[in-house]
């Protein structure tokens, strides 16, 4: 059974999860490996035809119908199968002198966005990319109802050096009994921000980065892609609603019309830039069930891995950017896609 | 001009610094030219002989004395020929609408633990590595001066993949004019502690781990090293004195002669178990000039580079960890050194 323990200096929640040695990549096992393992398709468990390989689904959009588990799926979900956390049981709360643990509850869940092996989500058409954020959406409206779940983490990691252990074009979701700290960190700054002005502040931040434009990467009616003002690595994007709002999941079909083109735009310039390069993306959400209408905003954070650059930070908390997020959105601006 | 610049939610500074594009290893290159890079030790500008491949030194040990910047030292500190930062100069502090900067002032230092190329820290006599922790303080007492100056970072990349981009043995120390995120979360941590308690939290955290046993990696009459209960990475270790201190820059000399015999044969059981792996070590002492002396316990934490794990946390800032710290310390505490 996995473990969530909280360090009791940082108040943070790390999942000790040591089931997992059985999945694709090991710790232990050299890139090569990595390398290897993608030459081949035939095998590949998010390809149609293979469902088999993976856990019974949890939701899939099939245009034309058609059985579960079955083929003629464009989106589907499955249960991760080396999942960090298990969905049975109850948390377990419980203190061991001055530490805090509990079970390791929780859903992990994998979006295989495409049925296609070789698409890449940035350049796949809008409406397929639209059809990833609704099963982003319908996959939290429904593990909202779990009242044991404080939040949600939809993440995407692209490339082996980012952390996808399978090469066919997927997202993870991983749903919490816990806030993570991060978020949390983010949530007392919007609330500080709140109550000394009475404003959002990503909605201030939106508002000068469209002043400036130094830092604008790509703009359409409802969004905003900046690079941020503090970036931590080269080349990290944050793509923002332009609209006030705190949870994702409340978006509406126009949202994601728009959503859709400007997340694929941000992804083809910065492959264009970095020639393809690994990369995350994070979905910042507001935890669940919480009142942070007022003062938090959702948006998602990418992050391109240059692997040269990530000595420093590692385990300092201090990080050293090579590059200006000004000459960084300006490449981005100027690249030809 | 490198910059330090503030997220306005985080609260957290960032080092934007571009000017470093020109050391030896450019975030664009490949691994493999790291790896070529150390084949040849003839023009290592760590070695003895090479002083004129560094910047003129700030301090050396010479026990049979002898010249600056010529041969016959034992350690040896020098600016950093890449700094991150730059000594000269104001602050500047400025606000730019929401965002706060300032000038990158700061110092980057680089210590240089032995003359020989080929020594790796862990097996150096443990009056070596005494010399190591004296350049240490020496650097951080004689920086505290400098009021510009709220802390100190002291750290070790060690092999590329943790960011070394130099073979021969040496760490490095970041002087800057703010308090890191990760610093002032630990203080915040041990700030509520004491309130609640009235104890220091690396105390009790000590007190318990030596009753418990189970994560305890290795010992001696001044030092501990343990695996964290909630630890982020696998085979995280921490060494604390046992006694309270929040400055490491007071210790005394019987705590480096007992400081170095521990962290020697805890990174020696790293080695053993993991193959030699990269690895850093941050040195975590109280911000400068502030008075954190009832609830601060400095202390050192090492964490293996094991790369192939580290793809979900990068951005999430949430950590999932394969190994218990209690499997870690037992492996460690078998390890045959």
């Amino acid at each position: 059974m996995p473990e969530l323990r909280r360090d009791p200096v940082m108040g943070r929640w790390v999942i000790i999860s040591t089931d997992r040695a059985g999945r694709p990549r090991d710790f232990y096992q050299s890139s090569h490996g990595a390398a290897a393992r993608q030459a081949s398709t035939a095998l590949c468990p998010f390809c149609p035809g293979q469902e088999r390989l993976t856990p019974k689904e949890i939701l899939a959009y099939r245009p034309q119908g058609g059985e579960p588990n079955s083929p003629g799926w464009t989106v589907r979900v499955v249960p991760n199968k080396f999942p960090a956390l298990q969905v049975e049981g109850d948390l377990g709360r419980e203190g061991i002198g001055l530490y805090d643990r509990m079970n390791g509850i929780g859903a992990h869940e994998v979006i295989i966005e495409t049925s296609e092996h070789k698409d890449n989500l940035a350049d796949m058409p809008s409406k397929r990319i639209e059809d990833v954020f609704w099963a982003y959406r319908d996959r939290i409206l429904d593990l909202k109802k779990d009242l044991r779940f404080r939040y949600i983490l939809v993440f995407k990691n692209h490339g082996a050096a980012a952390g996808a252990t399978l090469e066919h074009t997927h997202s993870q979701l991983i749903a919490l009994p816990v806030v993570p700290t991060s978020v949390a960190a983010e949530i007392e700054g919007c609330r500080a921000h709140i109550e000394q002005r009475e404003r959002c502040i990503y909605c201030d931040i939106i508002r000068q980065e469209l002043g400036d434009g130094d830092r604008l990467v790509a703009e359409n009616p409802e969004f905003v892609c900046i690079t941020p003002f503090a970036p931590r690595f080269p080349f990290e994007m944050w793509i923002l609603p332009k609209r006030h709002a705190a949870f994702f999941e409340d978006s509406q079909k126009t949202h994601f019309e728009l959503l859709a083109p400007i997340l694929a735009e941000s992804l083809r310039r910065m492959d264009r830039v970095l020639s393809r390069p690994a990369f995350n993306y994070i979905l910042h959400t507001s935890p669940l069930h919480e009142k942070t209408n007022e003062f938090y905003h959702w948006h998602i954070e990418v992050i391109p891995k240059l692997t040269q650059v990530a000595g420093f930070e590692w385990g300092t908390g201090f990080y050293i950017n090579p590059v200006t997020p000004e000459d960084a959105a300006k490449s981005l601006r100027d690249a030809q896609i």
